[in-house]
Formats: C-alpha cells, sequence, structure tokens
C-alpha cells in the first residue's frame, strides 16, 4: 500500500492502549498524528513509543479519535467538539449508547459526532503494551443512526482500513447488545468462575488442565476498566445473565437428582445446546475447519523446531497456524500445525521420510 | 530410557481415546498389550492403529487397565477381577468414588483393585484419535484409602511413570471434589455460556474475539461422555455450581442498579476476585510468569518462521513456547515466544541487529 487512505491531521485523545496502538499505525503510514493525554506522563510515554507527537497551538485536525476510558467518554468528546469546532470527532469505547445519550443529555450538538469502537485488545494495557497491528483483521463497528452523513461515516472507514481493521455499520443499541453477548457477559462469567478457585486447595489445582485455563484466562483483565464497561452497559448484560442464571438454576435442580427420570436427558439437552452454541462461531486457529491439523513430536532443543520448519518451507507448503505445546518436564514438544488441505497429504509423506514423528493428523 | 518399569503382560479393557493412547505409549516400550473392547469394529480399529494384540485364551495378565465409560466401570472391573484371578485391576474413569461403591454393594472384593485417573483427554474420542503421547507431563491420580497394598501403588505408579506422566496420591472423595473443580463445573459453566449464543444474531457473532473462543471451547466436547461423568460426580458439582450460582445471583443484582452506592465497589470485588482465582493456577503457556515473552512480526511467506526460528536457535536460545498469532487477510503473522527471563535481552538485540520487528517485550 501507498500511504494511508486519511487525509490531514489526527488528534488522539488519551495515550493509553488504543489511542498508544492507533496513533503507532498511522504514523507508520506518515499520518500527521496528534497524541494527547491529561497525564503529561502517559503522553511522553506514548511519545518516546512513537505514537505520535505533542501539540502545537495551531494544530488543525481533521479528524479526532477520543480514546479514554467510557466514563470520561462523553465529556472529552464534548470538549473536543467545542475546541475544535471544525474536525469529525469519533471516540472507540467498549459501549455505544450511553456516550451519545450523554451527550444529548448535555445538549451537545453531535452533528460532526460519530461513535466507533474496534473489538481489539489486550489483557495488559498502557501505551508500553501498544501495537501497530493491535486491529488487523478485527471487526471495527460505526455506530449508526445518530443522523450521521456518509462523508463523516466514509471518514471513519478511512480510518478503519487504513489500520486493516473491518468495518461494521451497526446502530449503538444492536452494538451494544451484541457486544453484551460476545465480550461483556463472557467476561462476567469467566471472573465468577475463577472466583471458585479460591475455595480450591493447593492439591486440587494441580490437577488443571487447559479447559480451565482457557475458560478463566479473561478473568485477569484490568477490573477497573471492566467496571465501567459493565456499568455502561448493564441492561444488555444483565438480560443474558438473568437467562444463563434461569439455565444455571435448571441444571442444578436437574443435577441434585441425577438418576430421576428424565435427568440424563435434560443434561443432554444442556449441554448439546453449548455445543451447537459453540458451532456458531466463526472459525479461528486449532477450531478452524478450513485447516487440516497434524501434530508433530519435536525434541525440546534449540534448533529442532527451526529445522521442522525449515524442512516444512522446503515442502513448499505455507503454516497457516502453529502452535507448540510444552509439556513441563519432558524432552518432547507437540508442534500443532495448520495447512490447507490439499497440502497435508503431502506434507505428511515429506516430513515421515525426513524422519518426523507425526502423533496425528485428521480433516 | 531403556524399556519399561512395567513387568507382565498388560491388558486394556476398552479401545477408546484412553484405551488405545495408553497402548500406543506401553507398546513402543516393548510392553505385551492386550487389547480388549466389547465392540470388534472398535477392537480391530486400536489393533490397526498399534495399541496392542488380540487377546488369546493362555493370557495370565499381571495389569489390567479398564478404560471404558463411567457407568460401565464397575460391572467391567468386577468382570476382569472374577476373570484374571491374580492380576491388578485399574480404571481410568473420570469419577472415583461412585465405581468403588458400586463395587462394594455388589459385594466384589476389592483387594487387587485400585482405581486411577489421567487428566488428559481432547475433544474428539476414539481409537482414530489416540497418541502415545496424551499423558506426558499431565497428573495422574491414584485414588487411595481402599486398604491398597504398597505393591499395588507402586504398579500404577510404574504405569503412570512409563507413560511419562505425573502419579499424584488422592483419596476418591478429594479426587472427586478436586476435579468438579477444575474440570466439571468450567465444563458446565462452558457450555451454558455457549448456549446463550444461540439467541445472538449473526451479525453480533461477527464481532467474536478470542475472549468468547477461549471461554466456550470445552463446550463442544462429547455431551455423552460428559452426562455420565456429571451424573456421577453430581454432589461435588452441584455444590460448586451452587456457590457460583449465589454469586450470579449477587452480581445480578448489583448491576441492576449500577449507580446505586456501593455498586461500582461490588462488582470491583467480583471482577478482582476472579483475577484472584486465576492466578492461583500453576502457570503455562503465554500467563506462565516465569518466561518472558516477546513478540515478533514474521512475514506470511514459506520458510520467514523457520528463518527466524533458525537465527534463535543461532542465539543458542532454548523456546520455553511458541505461539502464532495469523490475523485473517493480512501479510504478516505475529510469533509469540516465550523464553528463560535471563535470555531475553540478549534475544532481543540478537534479533533486532537480523532486521527482526520485535513488537513487544515485556517480563
Amino acid at each position: 500500500m501507498d500511504g494511508s487512505r486519511i487525509r490531514g491531521r489526527v488528534r488522539i485523545v488519551g495515550a493509553g492502549l488504543l489511542g498508544a496502538s492507533i496513533g503507532l499505525a498511522l504514523r507508520s503510514q506518515g499520518v500527521d498524528t496528534i497524541m494527547h493525554d491529561v497525564s503529561p506522563g502517559a503522553l511522553a510515554l506514548a511519545i518516546d513509543y512513537g505514537a505520535g507527537r505533542a501539540a502545537t497551538p495551531s494544530d488543525e485536525p481533521h479528524l479526532i479519535i477520543v480514546a479514554v476510558p467510557p466514563d470520561q467518554t462523553a465529556a472529552v468528546v464534548a470538549q473536543e467538539l467545542a475546541a475544535f469546532p471544525r474536525a469529525i470527532v469519533t471516540d472507540v469505547a467498549s459501549v455505544k449508547a450511553l456516550p451519545l445519550a450523554e451527550l444529548r443529555a448535555a445538549g451537545v450538538d453531535t452533528t460532526r459526532y460519530v461513535g466507533s469502537h474496534p473489538l481489539a485488545g489486550r489483557e495488559r494495557g498502557g501505551a508500553i503494551s501498544a501495537r501497530a497491528d493491535l486491529f488487523v483483521g478485527r471487526p471495527w463497528v460505526i455506530a449508526t443512526g445518530n443522523g450521521e452523513s456518509t462523508e463523516m461515516v466514509g471518514l471513519i472507514e478511512d480510518l478503519i482500513l487504513d489500520l486493516d481493521a473491518v468495518p461494521v455499520l451497526m446502530t449503538a443499541e444492536e452494538h451494544d447488545e451484541s457486544v453484551a453477548l460476545v465480550s461483556h457477559v463472557p467476561q462476567v462469567m469467566a471472573s465468577l468462575l475463577a472466583k471458585q478457585l479460591s475455595n480450591g486447595t493447593e492439591r486440587a489445582l494441580t490437577l488443571t488442565g487447559q479447559g480451565l485455563r482457557d475458560t478463566t484466562r479473561i478473568a485477569a483483565s484490568d477490573p477497573h476498566l471492566w467496571i465501567q464497561i459493565l456499568a455502561a452497559n448493564s441492561a444488555p448484560v444483565v438480560g443474558i445473565l438473568r437467562a444463563l442464571r434461569d439455565d444455571l438454576d435448571g441444571f442444578i435442580a436437574t443435577l441434585e437428582h441425577p438418576t430421576a427420570p428424565g435427568a440424563k436427558k435434560a443434561i443432554a439437552e444442556s449441554l448439546s445446546a453449548g455445543t451447537a452454541g459453540v458451532a456458531r462461531l466463526p472459525g479461528k486457529h486449532g477450531q478452524d475447519r478450513r485447516f487440516s491439523q497434524l501434530v508433530v513430536m519435536v525434541d525440546d532443543k534449540p534448533g529442532e523446531l527451526a529445522r521442522l520448519l525449515a524442512e516444512i518451507g522446503d515442502a513448499e507448503v505455507n503454516l497457516e497456524d502453529l502452535r507448540l505445546e510444552h509439556s513441563p518436564g519432558t524432552l518432547v514438544g507437540l508442534a500443532e500445525i495448520s495447512v490447507l488441505p490439499e497440502f497435508e497429504a503431502r506434507l505428511v509423506s515429506e516430513l515421515e521420510s525426513r524422519g518426523w514423528r507425526i502423533a496425528e493428523a485428521w480433516k
């Protein structure tokens, strides 16, 4: 790509993970990017990190991106609209209906405001965790329904495409209901599940497997950010949590009498409903049915994995995904390799002819 | 290693994932391994797969491993004890108190029986998914408290060590309470969470991220096996589910009035309790604080990852873990590399001097 779609200066308010990552990405494309933060320390760090330059009095930004915590979003958007009367202003908060309602309640003219939300993040925050590729391939919602002009939506789309993300147009309400389901409720349930571990013995926790790790991983996220997100999107989250609670009540009632007539059928229906739900998720990584997976045993010493990958390269097969499982205390790792199905048979035969042990291959 | 610790014939009853995997591992060490299954088709597949040989009338097994579904375990153990009056019998069912109670209720002499449970498995079942390394590095509980002799425990320990697993001694009750917490309750919650996805729109699910994938992945497991496990361990599972339900009730009540006095503090306490719970898990993969992680950007073409790993090998740094993130539609992958902290600075400088882009490094 030669240059950015975005023309003109971009001002980013908030030098945290999202703001600094946007800055890094825009700067790498030559966009004149101004960083601002109420904290001089956070601002200096983000500038050192390459996320943008400091503001000067004569700056006239074309686009302003507000990347502050949800409970400050409306106030900062209002400030920026007032301070830069010709700029288009967007924000990247995880909730979309509340900031808009707060702006309207404060009597702010929102003609130049269009909210947005990149579905991207990590368990670590701050500019130090920023990366220019944070948004690559991720959905980025543009909140519609506020009378926004085609030109404004087009500008935000340019921003999103410059960052290699995928624009998705939704009303604020549809956005908030969607993220309640795919993000906020899973966060709550991971936390409540992880909380139960406090009651477990050390010996019980030695039996931990990947299932428990996966179901609780996001519970390690920053509580302060999530308090705000959950409070700001409480109605859709509560709605889904109530449905889940009712299902849990029913499950407990059934499991209290597991030999009663119909109990096993009821358990089966709950579990099968979960299987059906998970099957609806768009594919990725090891779960992705578009790829064939095979597992190669790799001696745990320097150079062995490199040799494997060199020989895969020699076979002119591209890896779609790779994960190394390294079981503690052992001398062997398992490289789980995903390739396009048409390459699988050839790769297996080439690797086996070179002495690699293939633990498994399936479609 | 030269040869197995196990001496004498081993008979495995049940040619599913666990039975066939045990057979593959024992055979690779030269143990005379007999496979048996009530299904001639399943047995033939496991034998073709290399998991063992068919039984002959003169076989006199030293150790019998019953690897059948939980609801058949007690009956099959009783049969095997009767058929082979000099053999030691173990099983590998996911619950330990119920099979023992069933044997006792049936008046079976359990002197030669000691239950066990490898904490290993996968979302796919059957001999076709078997692998000799399924148990490598995994805990394998030996259920104590049934008056078992030191020799019997030693024999099962030999089996576990031959399979490169880690013996853990627990009473049947402690085992069942432990797996309720670390395995059975997470399975139920993943299923109930995944079930809510059935109510989501296609557009909502396009916003899916890794958090939702991870929290629901195990919901794709086989419902038929899990019905039996949950029914057989209902009391400990119900106990934890009730505590979780009470926490969920409290969370819903709080989130219904998120601006009430104390509401944000209550939300914070729930989320922080989850963070504390997850911190208790023994480390592994990217969450492992014993390792330093760094993220290297890798062009998505054949040979690039191999070149990276070759150069890590040149630097004489051993990878503790590696994961490739490959964002759809992009030309760059991210290799997340875990190394011992003392190697991090040197590796970063060596890689950067060779032109690699390090997206991030933290402790």
